[in-house]
Protein backbone atom coordinates (compact mmCIF):
# COMPACT_ATOMS: atom_id res chain seq x y z
CA UNK A 1 0.00 0.00 0.00
CA UNK A 2 0.93 3.71 -0.68
CA UNK A 3 0.74 6.19 1.93
CA UNK A 4 1.06 9.53 2.43
CA UNK A 5 1.66 11.29 5.68
CA UNK A 6 0.97 15.19 5.79
CA UNK A 7 2.46 16.63 9.20
CA UNK A 8 5.22 15.01 10.25
CA UNK A 9 5.43 15.91 14.11
CA UNK A 10 5.66 12.98 16.73
CA UNK A 11 2.47 11.28 15.82
CA UNK A 12 3.12 11.64 11.82
CA UNK A 13 6.79 10.41 12.19
CA UNK A 14 6.35 8.01 14.11
CA UNK A 15 3.55 6.36 12.07
CA UNK A 16 6.10 6.74 9.31
CA UNK A 17 8.70 5.22 10.82
CA UNK A 18 6.78 2.54 11.62
CA UNK A 19 5.08 2.01 8.53
CA UNK A 20 8.10 1.92 6.46
CA UNK A 21 9.87 -0.32 8.78
CA UNK A 22 6.94 -2.59 8.22
CA UNK A 23 7.51 -2.33 3.87
CA UNK A 24 5.07 0.38 3.21
CA UNK A 25 5.67 3.07 0.68
CA UNK A 26 5.61 6.33 2.52
CA UNK A 27 5.82 9.88 0.94
CA UNK A 28 6.62 12.46 3.52
CA UNK A 29 5.11 16.23 2.98
CA UNK A 30 6.52 18.69 5.52
CA UNK A 31 6.23 22.14 4.56
CA UNK A 32 9.46 22.68 6.44
CA UNK A 33 12.06 21.46 4.37
CA UNK A 34 14.41 20.73 6.77
CA UNK A 35 11.69 18.36 8.84
CA UNK A 36 11.61 16.47 5.11
CA UNK A 37 15.10 16.36 5.51
CA UNK A 38 15.38 14.56 8.92
CA UNK A 39 12.37 11.96 7.77
CA UNK A 40 14.42 10.93 4.89
CA UNK A 41 17.58 10.77 7.34
CA UNK A 42 15.56 8.78 9.79
CA UNK A 43 14.44 6.11 7.08
CA UNK A 44 10.69 7.24 8.11
CA UNK A 45 10.02 8.42 4.44
CA UNK A 46 11.05 7.18 1.09
CA UNK A 47 10.16 10.68 -0.58
CA UNK A 48 9.57 13.88 0.82
CA UNK A 49 8.11 17.41 -0.63
CA UNK A 50 7.04 20.76 0.64
CA UNK A 51 4.04 21.44 -1.32
CA UNK A 52 0.70 19.12 -1.15
CA UNK A 53 0.35 18.96 -4.76
CA UNK A 54 3.50 16.75 -4.95
CA UNK A 55 1.64 13.31 -3.54
CA UNK A 56 -0.39 13.64 -6.59
CA UNK A 57 2.30 12.02 -8.60
CA UNK A 58 2.62 9.06 -5.66
CA UNK A 59 -1.10 8.23 -6.37
CA UNK A 60 -1.27 6.90 -2.37
CA UNK A 61 -4.46 4.80 -1.38
CA UNK A 62 -4.27 6.32 2.47
CA UNK A 63 -3.49 9.39 3.34
CA UNK A 64 -3.06 10.47 7.10
CA UNK A 65 -3.41 14.37 7.75
CA UNK A 66 -0.88 14.20 11.14
CA UNK A 67 -1.25 18.22 11.60
CA UNK A 68 -2.36 20.02 14.83
CA UNK A 69 -6.10 20.07 14.94
CA UNK A 70 -6.88 23.44 13.43
CA UNK A 71 -4.81 22.77 10.28
CA UNK A 72 -7.09 19.08 9.27
CA UNK A 73 -9.86 20.79 7.84
CA UNK A 74 -7.89 23.60 5.62
CA UNK A 75 -5.48 20.52 5.31
CA UNK A 76 -7.60 18.28 3.81
CA UNK A 77 -9.64 20.99 1.35
CA UNK A 78 -6.12 22.25 -0.31
CA UNK A 79 -5.84 17.94 -0.86
CA UNK A 80 -8.43 17.63 -2.67
CA UNK A 81 -7.80 18.09 -5.83
CA UNK A 82 -4.76 15.41 -5.62
CA UNK A 83 -6.49 12.77 -4.47
CA UNK A 84 -7.80 9.85 -6.63
CA UNK A 85 -11.45 8.81 -6.46
CA UNK A 86 -10.10 5.90 -4.24
CA UNK A 87 -7.94 7.24 -1.78
CA UNK A 88 -9.30 7.24 1.89
CA UNK A 89 -8.37 9.88 4.28
CA UNK A 90 -7.85 9.93 7.86
CA UNK A 91 -6.38 12.27 10.67
CA UNK A 92 -4.96 11.72 14.13
CA UNK A 93 -6.20 14.82 16.04
CA UNK A 94 -6.81 14.25 19.65
CA UNK A 95 -10.79 16.19 19.14
CA UNK A 96 -12.84 14.26 16.92
CA UNK A 97 -16.56 16.44 16.40
CA UNK A 98 -15.40 19.18 14.72
CA UNK A 99 -13.41 17.45 11.88
CA UNK A 100 -15.54 14.28 11.46
CA UNK A 101 -18.68 15.38 9.65
CA UNK A 102 -17.20 18.55 7.92
CA UNK A 103 -14.10 16.51 6.51
CA UNK A 104 -16.51 13.29 5.21
CA UNK A 105 -19.06 16.14 3.68
CA UNK A 106 -15.28 17.01 2.08
CA UNK A 107 -14.08 13.65 1.35
CA UNK A 108 -16.59 10.65 1.65
CA UNK A 109 -13.50 8.73 2.02
CA UNK A 110 -12.56 9.92 5.31
CA UNK A 111 -12.39 8.52 8.33
CA UNK A 112 -11.56 10.02 11.70
CA UNK A 113 -8.96 8.85 13.58
CA UNK A 114 -7.07 8.95 17.09
CA UNK A 115 -3.67 6.92 17.95
CA UNK A 116 -3.57 7.37 22.26
CA UNK A 117 -0.17 7.94 22.31
CA UNK A 118 2.14 10.63 23.34
CA UNK A 119 5.35 11.47 25.06
CA UNK A 120 6.50 15.09 26.72
CA UNK A 121 8.67 16.50 23.62
CA UNK A 122 7.36 16.66 19.93
CA UNK A 123 8.63 16.61 16.35
CA UNK A 124 10.16 14.16 14.51
CA UNK A 125 12.85 13.83 16.42
CA UNK A 126 11.00 12.50 19.21
CA UNK A 127 9.97 10.24 17.11
CA UNK A 128 9.37 6.24 17.75
CA UNK A 129 7.96 3.35 15.47
CA UNK A 130 6.84 1.45 18.31
CA UNK A 131 5.19 4.60 19.82
CA UNK A 132 1.37 3.04 19.28
CA UNK A 133 2.26 -0.38 20.41
CA UNK A 134 -0.55 -2.02 23.19
CA UNK A 135 -2.42 1.65 22.87
CA UNK A 136 -5.61 2.72 21.95
CA UNK A 137 -6.49 4.01 18.31
CA UNK A 138 -9.85 5.38 18.37
CA UNK A 139 -11.59 4.99 14.68
CA UNK A 140 -14.91 7.42 14.90
CA UNK A 141 -17.08 6.35 11.95
CA UNK A 142 -20.44 8.02 11.46
CA UNK A 143 -23.47 6.66 9.29
CA UNK A 144 -22.29 8.08 6.37
CA UNK A 145 -18.77 6.62 6.69
CA UNK A 146 -17.84 4.13 3.60
CA UNK A 147 -16.82 0.43 4.89
CA UNK A 148 -13.65 0.89 2.90
CA UNK A 149 -12.53 3.69 4.74
CA UNK A 150 -12.65 1.15 8.19
CA UNK A 151 -11.34 -2.00 6.51
CA UNK A 152 -7.74 0.31 5.06
CA UNK A 153 -8.09 1.75 8.69
CA UNK A 154 -7.87 -1.48 10.19
CA UNK A 155 -5.00 -3.14 8.39
CA UNK A 156 -3.24 0.57 9.56
CA UNK A 157 -4.13 -0.10 13.15
CA UNK A 158 -2.99 -3.78 13.29
CA UNK A 159 0.38 -2.61 11.27
CA UNK A 160 1.26 -0.35 14.04
CA UNK A 161 0.51 -2.70 16.69
CA UNK A 162 -2.03 -0.50 18.15
CA UNK A 163 -6.01 -1.84 19.53
CA UNK A 164 -8.52 -0.51 17.38
CA UNK A 165 -11.54 0.98 19.56
CA UNK A 166 -14.67 2.27 18.10
CA UNK A 167 -16.98 4.84 18.55
CA UNK A 168 -18.60 8.21 17.81
CA UNK A 169 -16.82 11.61 17.22
CA UNK A 170 -19.40 12.72 20.40
CA UNK A 171 -18.63 9.74 22.73
CA UNK A 172 -14.90 10.14 21.87
CA UNK A 173 -14.65 13.66 22.79
CA UNK A 174 -16.33 13.36 26.17
CA UNK A 175 -14.53 10.46 27.01
CA UNK A 176 -11.48 12.01 26.63
CA UNK A 177 -12.69 15.14 27.92
CA UNK A 178 -12.32 13.19 30.98
CA UNK A 179 -9.04 11.34 31.05
CA UNK A 180 -6.94 13.36 28.85
CA UNK A 181 -8.55 17.16 28.77
CA UNK A 182 -9.78 17.47 32.33
CA UNK A 183 -6.02 16.14 33.79
CA UNK A 184 -4.10 19.19 32.06
CA UNK A 185 -6.40 21.67 33.53
CA UNK A 186 -6.90 20.31 37.09
CA UNK A 187 -2.57 19.64 36.92
CA UNK A 188 -1.94 22.64 35.17
CA UNK A 189 -4.43 24.78 38.53
CA UNK A 190 -1.67 22.85 41.07
CA UNK A 191 1.00 23.85 39.85
CA UNK A 192 0.13 27.99 39.63
CA UNK A 193 -1.48 27.34 43.18
CA UNK A 194 1.51 26.74 44.66
CA UNK A 195 3.80 29.03 42.25
CA UNK A 196 1.95 31.99 43.80
CA UNK A 197 2.16 31.07 47.51
CA UNK A 198 2.93 34.32 49.00
CA UNK A 199 5.53 33.51 51.39
CA UNK A 200 8.92 32.81 49.74
CA UNK A 201 10.39 30.54 52.37
CA UNK A 202 7.31 28.31 52.28
CA UNK A 203 7.20 28.09 48.22
CA UNK A 204 10.50 27.49 48.57
CA UNK A 205 10.50 24.53 50.88
CA UNK A 206 7.25 22.96 48.81
CA UNK A 207 9.54 23.47 45.66
CA UNK A 208 12.42 21.16 47.38
CA UNK A 209 9.85 18.94 49.07
CA UNK A 210 8.05 17.78 46.22
CA UNK A 211 8.51 14.73 45.27
CA UNK A 212 6.74 11.93 43.11
CA UNK A 213 2.99 12.75 44.32
CA UNK A 214 3.80 16.63 43.11
CA UNK A 215 6.03 15.55 39.94
CA UNK A 216 2.88 12.69 38.64
CA UNK A 217 -0.21 15.28 39.69
CA UNK A 218 1.82 18.18 37.87
CA UNK A 219 3.12 16.23 35.06
CA UNK A 220 0.07 16.63 32.31
CA UNK A 221 0.04 20.53 33.18
CA UNK A 222 3.50 21.20 32.83
CA UNK A 223 3.16 19.97 29.51
CA UNK A 224 2.88 21.40 26.29
CA UNK A 225 0.88 24.93 26.23
CA UNK A 226 -0.58 24.56 22.26
CA UNK A 227 -2.05 21.29 23.39
CA UNK A 228 -4.03 22.55 26.62
CA UNK A 229 -5.18 25.10 24.30
CA UNK A 230 -6.22 22.96 21.66
CA UNK A 231 -8.31 20.75 23.76
CA UNK A 232 -9.72 23.74 25.36
CA UNK A 233 -11.05 25.09 22.32
CA UNK A 234 -12.07 22.57 20.38
CA UNK A 235 -13.77 20.25 22.47
CA UNK A 236 -14.92 23.24 24.85
CA UNK A 237 -18.39 21.94 25.66
CA UNK A 238 -17.47 18.90 27.05
CA UNK A 239 -14.45 20.41 28.99
CA UNK A 240 -16.30 22.69 30.62
CA UNK A 241 -19.00 20.14 31.73
CA UNK A 242 -16.54 18.43 32.94
CA UNK A 243 -14.73 21.17 34.86
CA UNK A 244 -18.44 21.98 36.62
CA UNK A 245 -18.91 18.36 37.40
CA UNK A 246 -15.51 18.35 38.82
CA UNK A 247 -15.49 21.31 41.17
CA UNK A 248 -18.73 20.22 42.75
CA UNK A 249 -16.48 17.39 44.17
CA UNK A 250 -14.01 19.60 44.79
CA UNK A 251 -16.25 21.52 47.10
CA UNK A 252 -17.69 19.05 48.58
CA UNK A 253 -14.54 18.29 50.00
CA UNK A 254 -14.03 21.61 50.86
CA UNK A 255 -17.27 21.42 52.73
CA UNK A 256 -16.59 17.81 54.63
CA UNK A 257 -12.93 19.33 55.52
CA UNK A 258 -14.71 22.63 56.57
CA UNK A 259 -16.94 21.05 58.80
CA UNK A 260 -14.48 18.34 59.81
CA UNK A 261 -16.93 16.00 58.64
CA UNK A 262 -14.48 13.26 58.44
CA UNK A 263 -16.84 10.00 58.02
CA UNK A 264 -18.02 11.84 54.57
CA UNK A 265 -14.34 12.23 53.74
CA UNK A 266 -13.33 9.05 54.23
CA UNK A 267 -15.90 7.58 53.02
CA UNK A 268 -15.18 9.21 49.72
CA UNK A 269 -11.38 8.57 49.46
CA UNK A 270 -12.40 4.75 50.21
CA UNK A 271 -14.52 4.83 47.20
CA UNK A 272 -11.78 7.07 45.15
CA UNK A 273 -9.30 4.34 46.34
CA UNK A 274 -12.12 1.91 44.63
CA UNK A 275 -12.97 3.90 41.81
CA UNK A 276 -9.20 4.10 40.70
CA UNK A 277 -8.57 0.40 40.32
CA UNK A 278 -11.37 0.49 37.85
CA UNK A 279 -9.00 1.59 35.31
CA UNK A 280 -6.99 -0.58 33.51
CA UNK A 281 -4.19 1.40 32.95
CA UNK A 282 -3.92 1.68 36.90
CA UNK A 283 -3.69 -2.23 38.00
CA UNK A 284 -0.74 -3.65 38.20
CA UNK A 285 1.38 -4.68 35.00
CA UNK A 286 1.54 -8.47 34.58
CA UNK B 1 23.89 4.04 69.54
CA UNK B 2 21.19 2.35 70.80
CA UNK B 3 17.66 3.19 68.96
CA UNK B 4 14.52 2.42 69.32
CA UNK B 5 11.56 2.26 66.82
CA UNK B 6 8.07 2.22 67.66
CA UNK B 7 6.05 1.22 65.35
CA UNK B 8 6.77 -1.14 62.09
CA UNK B 9 5.54 -0.27 59.20
CA UNK B 10 6.64 0.99 55.78
CA UNK B 11 8.20 3.95 57.69
CA UNK B 12 9.50 2.45 60.84
CA UNK B 13 10.38 -0.54 59.08
CA UNK B 14 12.62 0.84 56.29
CA UNK B 15 14.33 2.86 59.17
CA UNK B 16 15.21 -0.27 61.30
CA UNK B 17 16.40 -2.14 58.06
CA UNK B 18 18.40 0.55 57.20
CA UNK B 19 20.30 1.13 60.88
CA UNK B 20 20.77 -2.52 61.61
CA UNK B 21 22.76 -2.56 58.28
CA UNK B 22 24.78 0.59 59.02
CA UNK B 23 25.20 -1.08 62.78
CA UNK B 24 23.21 0.30 65.10
CA UNK B 25 21.57 -1.41 67.72
CA UNK B 26 17.71 -1.59 66.77
CA UNK B 27 15.02 -2.27 69.25
CA UNK B 28 11.70 -2.44 67.37
CA UNK B 29 8.19 -2.49 69.33
CA UNK B 30 4.90 -3.04 67.58
CA UNK B 31 1.55 -4.11 69.28
CA UNK B 32 0.99 -6.64 66.64
CA UNK B 33 3.19 -10.24 67.50
CA UNK B 34 3.47 -10.97 64.26
CA UNK B 35 5.07 -7.66 62.86
CA UNK B 36 7.67 -8.30 65.25
CA UNK B 37 8.53 -11.74 64.21
CA UNK B 38 8.59 -10.33 60.27
CA UNK B 39 10.69 -7.42 61.65
CA UNK B 40 12.79 -9.61 63.46
CA UNK B 41 13.13 -12.49 60.51
CA UNK B 42 13.62 -9.72 58.22
CA UNK B 43 17.18 -8.32 59.97
CA UNK B 44 15.45 -5.06 60.99
CA UNK B 45 15.56 -5.48 64.55
CA UNK B 46 17.91 -7.28 66.87
CA UNK B 47 15.03 -7.25 69.48
CA UNK B 48 11.58 -6.87 69.34
CA UNK B 49 8.68 -6.31 71.65
CA UNK B 50 4.83 -5.46 71.84
CA UNK B 51 5.16 -3.39 75.30
CA UNK B 52 6.31 -0.02 75.42
CA UNK B 53 8.04 -0.98 78.89
CA UNK B 54 10.28 -3.68 77.38
CA UNK B 55 11.87 -0.61 75.88
CA UNK B 56 13.18 0.25 79.23
CA UNK B 57 15.83 -2.51 79.69
CA UNK B 58 17.30 -1.62 76.33
CA UNK B 59 18.10 1.89 77.67
CA UNK B 60 17.63 3.68 74.14
CA UNK B 61 19.49 6.97 73.51
CA UNK B 62 17.14 7.49 70.33
CA UNK B 63 13.53 6.60 70.17
CA UNK B 64 11.16 6.84 67.07
CA UNK B 65 7.47 7.05 67.16
CA UNK B 66 6.38 5.49 63.55
CA UNK B 67 2.83 4.95 64.44
CA UNK B 68 -0.19 6.97 62.76
CA UNK B 69 -0.05 10.19 63.08
CA UNK B 70 -2.51 10.38 65.71
CA UNK B 71 -0.52 8.22 67.83
CA UNK B 72 2.37 10.17 68.29
CA UNK B 73 0.96 12.35 71.39
CA UNK B 74 -0.91 9.24 73.28
CA UNK B 75 2.66 6.64 72.44
CA UNK B 76 5.10 9.69 73.63
CA UNK B 77 3.02 10.03 76.70
CA UNK B 78 2.78 6.26 77.67
CA UNK B 79 6.90 6.02 76.82
CA UNK B 80 7.39 8.43 79.63
CA UNK B 81 7.78 6.36 82.41
CA UNK B 82 10.50 4.11 80.28
CA UNK B 83 12.62 7.22 79.06
CA UNK B 84 15.76 7.24 80.38
CA UNK B 85 16.40 11.26 81.65
CA UNK B 86 18.82 11.47 77.83
CA UNK B 87 17.01 9.90 75.38
CA UNK B 88 15.86 11.75 72.57
CA UNK B 89 12.81 10.98 70.84
CA UNK B 90 11.64 11.96 67.70
CA UNK B 91 8.73 11.07 65.15
CA UNK B 92 7.76 10.43 61.10
CA UNK B 93 4.29 12.29 61.10
CA UNK B 94 3.22 13.90 58.10
CA UNK B 95 2.54 17.10 59.97
CA UNK B 96 4.09 18.67 62.47
CA UNK B 97 2.49 21.67 64.10
CA UNK B 98 -0.20 19.48 66.49
CA UNK B 99 2.65 17.67 67.52
CA UNK B 100 6.10 19.32 68.06
CA UNK B 101 4.71 21.51 70.76
CA UNK B 102 2.70 19.44 72.94
CA UNK B 103 5.26 16.86 72.29
CA UNK B 104 7.88 19.17 73.77
CA UNK B 105 6.20 20.44 76.33
CA UNK B 106 5.82 16.38 77.38
CA UNK B 107 9.38 15.68 76.66
CA UNK B 108 12.34 18.31 76.56
CA UNK B 109 14.72 16.08 74.16
CA UNK B 110 11.64 16.13 71.06
CA UNK B 111 12.52 17.23 67.98
CA UNK B 112 10.07 17.12 65.40
CA UNK B 113 10.87 15.30 61.94
CA UNK B 114 9.30 14.22 58.82
CA UNK B 115 10.94 11.28 56.28
CA UNK B 116 9.58 12.21 52.80
CA UNK B 117 9.34 8.92 51.69
CA UNK B 118 6.57 7.12 50.92
CA UNK B 119 5.30 4.39 48.81
CA UNK B 120 2.27 3.24 47.64
CA UNK B 121 2.14 -0.06 49.63
CA UNK B 122 2.23 -0.24 53.38
CA UNK B 123 3.58 -2.43 56.02
CA UNK B 124 7.15 -4.01 57.02
CA UNK B 125 6.54 -6.08 54.08
CA UNK B 126 7.01 -3.35 52.06
CA UNK B 127 10.24 -1.54 53.90
CA UNK B 128 13.17 -1.08 51.85
CA UNK B 129 16.80 0.09 53.50
CA UNK B 130 17.38 2.79 50.96
CA UNK B 131 13.78 4.62 50.94
CA UNK B 132 15.26 7.56 52.00
CA UNK B 133 18.64 7.75 50.12
CA UNK B 134 18.59 11.33 48.71
CA UNK B 135 15.09 12.33 49.92
CA UNK B 136 14.52 15.30 52.25
CA UNK B 137 14.15 14.18 55.66
CA UNK B 138 12.45 17.59 57.50
CA UNK B 139 13.20 18.80 61.15
CA UNK B 140 11.11 21.13 62.83
CA UNK B 141 12.95 22.63 66.18
CA UNK B 142 11.43 25.40 67.83
CA UNK B 143 12.69 27.58 70.29
CA UNK B 144 12.87 24.99 73.24
CA UNK B 145 14.56 22.16 71.20
CA UNK B 146 17.54 20.86 73.20
CA UNK B 147 20.73 21.23 70.59
CA UNK B 148 21.48 17.60 71.34
CA UNK B 149 18.21 16.01 69.79
CA UNK B 150 19.29 17.91 66.62
CA UNK B 151 23.04 16.61 66.98
CA UNK B 152 21.58 12.65 67.10
CA UNK B 153 18.68 13.61 64.43
CA UNK B 154 21.38 14.86 62.12
CA UNK B 155 23.53 11.56 62.24
CA UNK B 156 20.44 9.93 61.76
CA UNK B 157 19.35 11.78 58.58
CA UNK B 158 23.10 10.97 57.19
CA UNK B 159 23.02 7.29 58.06
CA UNK B 160 19.76 6.47 56.17
CA UNK B 161 21.43 8.78 53.48
CA UNK B 162 18.70 11.69 53.73
CA UNK B 163 18.98 15.01 52.96
CA UNK B 164 18.47 17.53 55.78
CA UNK B 165 15.91 20.46 55.52
CA UNK B 166 15.42 23.00 58.45
CA UNK B 167 11.96 24.56 58.95
CA UNK B 168 9.23 25.22 61.63
CA UNK B 169 6.37 23.34 61.98
CA UNK B 170 3.59 26.08 60.78
CA UNK B 171 5.97 26.44 57.22
CA UNK B 172 6.62 22.66 56.60
CA UNK B 173 2.61 21.94 57.54
CA UNK B 174 1.83 24.76 54.67
CA UNK B 175 4.07 23.42 52.16
CA UNK B 176 3.21 19.90 52.53
CA UNK B 177 -0.23 20.78 51.78
CA UNK B 178 0.49 22.40 48.60
CA UNK B 179 2.99 19.44 47.13
CA UNK B 180 1.85 16.44 48.73
CA UNK B 181 -2.21 17.31 50.73
CA UNK B 182 -3.75 18.91 48.03
CA UNK B 183 -2.79 17.06 45.31
CA UNK B 184 -4.14 14.16 47.31
CA UNK B 185 -7.77 15.90 47.11
CA UNK B 186 -7.59 17.10 43.74
CA UNK B 187 -6.80 14.11 42.13
CA UNK B 188 -9.31 12.32 43.92
CA UNK B 189 -12.16 14.49 42.84
CA UNK B 190 -10.77 13.63 38.75
CA UNK B 191 -11.22 9.96 39.96
CA UNK B 192 -14.75 10.15 41.11
CA UNK B 193 -15.56 12.94 38.29
CA UNK B 194 -14.54 10.57 35.75
CA UNK B 195 -16.75 7.25 37.80
CA UNK B 196 -19.84 9.27 38.10
CA UNK B 197 -20.33 10.09 34.20
CA UNK B 198 -23.78 9.01 33.44
CA UNK B 199 -23.60 7.33 30.05
CA UNK B 200 -21.69 3.80 30.72
CA UNK B 201 -20.63 3.83 26.99
CA UNK B 202 -18.63 7.08 27.71
CA UNK B 203 -17.78 6.25 30.90
CA UNK B 204 -16.77 2.38 30.14
CA UNK B 205 -14.43 4.70 26.78
CA UNK B 206 -13.04 6.62 29.07
CA UNK B 207 -11.51 3.88 31.52
CA UNK B 208 -10.48 2.08 28.07
CA UNK B 209 -8.59 5.54 26.35
CA UNK B 210 -7.01 6.53 30.31
CA UNK B 211 -2.95 5.95 29.54
CA UNK B 212 0.03 7.77 31.49
CA UNK B 213 -1.46 11.14 31.41
CA UNK B 214 -4.51 10.38 33.55
CA UNK B 215 -2.69 7.50 35.29
CA UNK B 216 -0.35 10.07 36.74
CA UNK B 217 -2.43 12.56 37.76
CA UNK B 218 -4.81 9.98 39.21
CA UNK B 219 -2.38 8.11 41.86
CA UNK B 220 -2.75 9.91 44.24
CA UNK B 221 -6.05 10.26 44.59
CA UNK B 222 -6.63 6.60 44.74
CA UNK B 223 -3.68 5.87 47.76
CA UNK B 224 -4.67 4.96 50.85
CA UNK B 225 -7.79 6.66 52.33
CA UNK B 226 -6.37 6.78 56.17
CA UNK B 227 -3.87 8.78 54.80
CA UNK B 228 -5.39 11.38 52.86
CA UNK B 229 -8.45 11.34 55.70
CA UNK B 230 -4.87 11.88 57.85
CA UNK B 231 -3.63 14.88 56.00
CA UNK B 232 -7.15 16.91 56.47
CA UNK B 233 -7.71 16.48 60.08
CA UNK B 234 -4.23 17.27 60.98
CA UNK B 235 -3.53 19.79 58.46
CA UNK B 236 -6.81 21.52 58.11
CA UNK B 237 -6.34 24.98 58.01
CA UNK B 238 -3.50 24.57 55.55
CA UNK B 239 -5.36 22.18 53.45
CA UNK B 240 -8.60 24.64 53.64
CA UNK B 241 -6.46 27.66 52.26
CA UNK B 242 -4.96 25.85 49.69
CA UNK B 243 -8.18 24.09 48.35
CA UNK B 244 -9.92 27.29 48.34
CA UNK B 245 -7.00 29.54 46.65
CA UNK B 246 -6.72 26.18 44.00
CA UNK B 247 -10.42 26.37 42.98
CA UNK B 248 -9.92 30.35 42.49
CA UNK B 249 -7.74 29.36 39.54
CA UNK B 250 -9.71 26.43 38.23
CA UNK B 251 -12.52 28.59 38.23
CA UNK B 252 -10.38 31.22 36.29
CA UNK B 253 -9.79 28.56 33.74
CA UNK B 254 -13.88 27.68 33.26
CA UNK B 255 -14.60 31.70 32.58
CA UNK B 256 -11.54 31.60 30.04
CA UNK B 257 -13.02 28.44 28.64
CA UNK B 258 -16.65 29.69 28.62
CA UNK B 259 -15.92 33.38 27.50
CA UNK B 260 -13.70 31.94 24.46
CA UNK B 261 -10.58 33.76 26.07
CA UNK B 262 -7.88 31.89 24.40
CA UNK B 263 -5.49 34.29 25.30
CA UNK B 264 -5.49 34.58 28.40
CA UNK B 265 -5.58 30.84 28.77
CA UNK B 266 -2.57 30.21 26.69
CA UNK B 267 -0.43 32.77 28.81
CA UNK B 268 -1.74 30.67 31.62
CA UNK B 269 -0.61 27.63 29.92
CA UNK B 270 2.94 29.22 29.29
CA UNK B 271 3.37 30.22 32.59
CA UNK B 272 2.26 27.20 34.11
CA UNK B 273 5.22 25.43 31.88
CA UNK B 274 7.86 27.39 33.40
CA UNK B 275 6.45 27.68 36.47
CA UNK B 276 6.70 23.88 36.63
CA UNK B 277 10.34 23.42 35.62
CA UNK B 278 11.45 25.44 38.97
CA UNK B 279 10.66 22.57 40.97
CA UNK B 280 13.95 20.38 41.32
CA UNK B 281 11.48 16.98 41.19
CA UNK B 282 10.44 17.78 37.54
CA UNK B 283 13.66 18.37 36.46
CA UNK B 284 15.29 15.94 33.96
CA UNK B 285 17.53 13.53 35.86
CA UNK B 286 21.50 13.53 34.67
Amino acid sequence: MRIAIVGLGLIGGSLALKLTEQGYAVFGISRNLMTCEQALALGAVQACGTELAQLQAWDPQLVLICTPLEQVLPTLTALLPYLSAETVVSDVGSVKQPIVRPATQLWPLFVGGHPMAGKTTQGIQSAEADLFVGRPYVLTPIAETRPQTLEILQELVAVVGAEGVFTDPARHDRAVAWISHLPVMISASLITSVSQEVDPVILELARTLASSGFRDTSRVGGGIPQLGLEMARHNRQAVLANLRSYQQHLQQIETWIEKEQWDGLSQFLEQTQREWRQFPVNQPQP
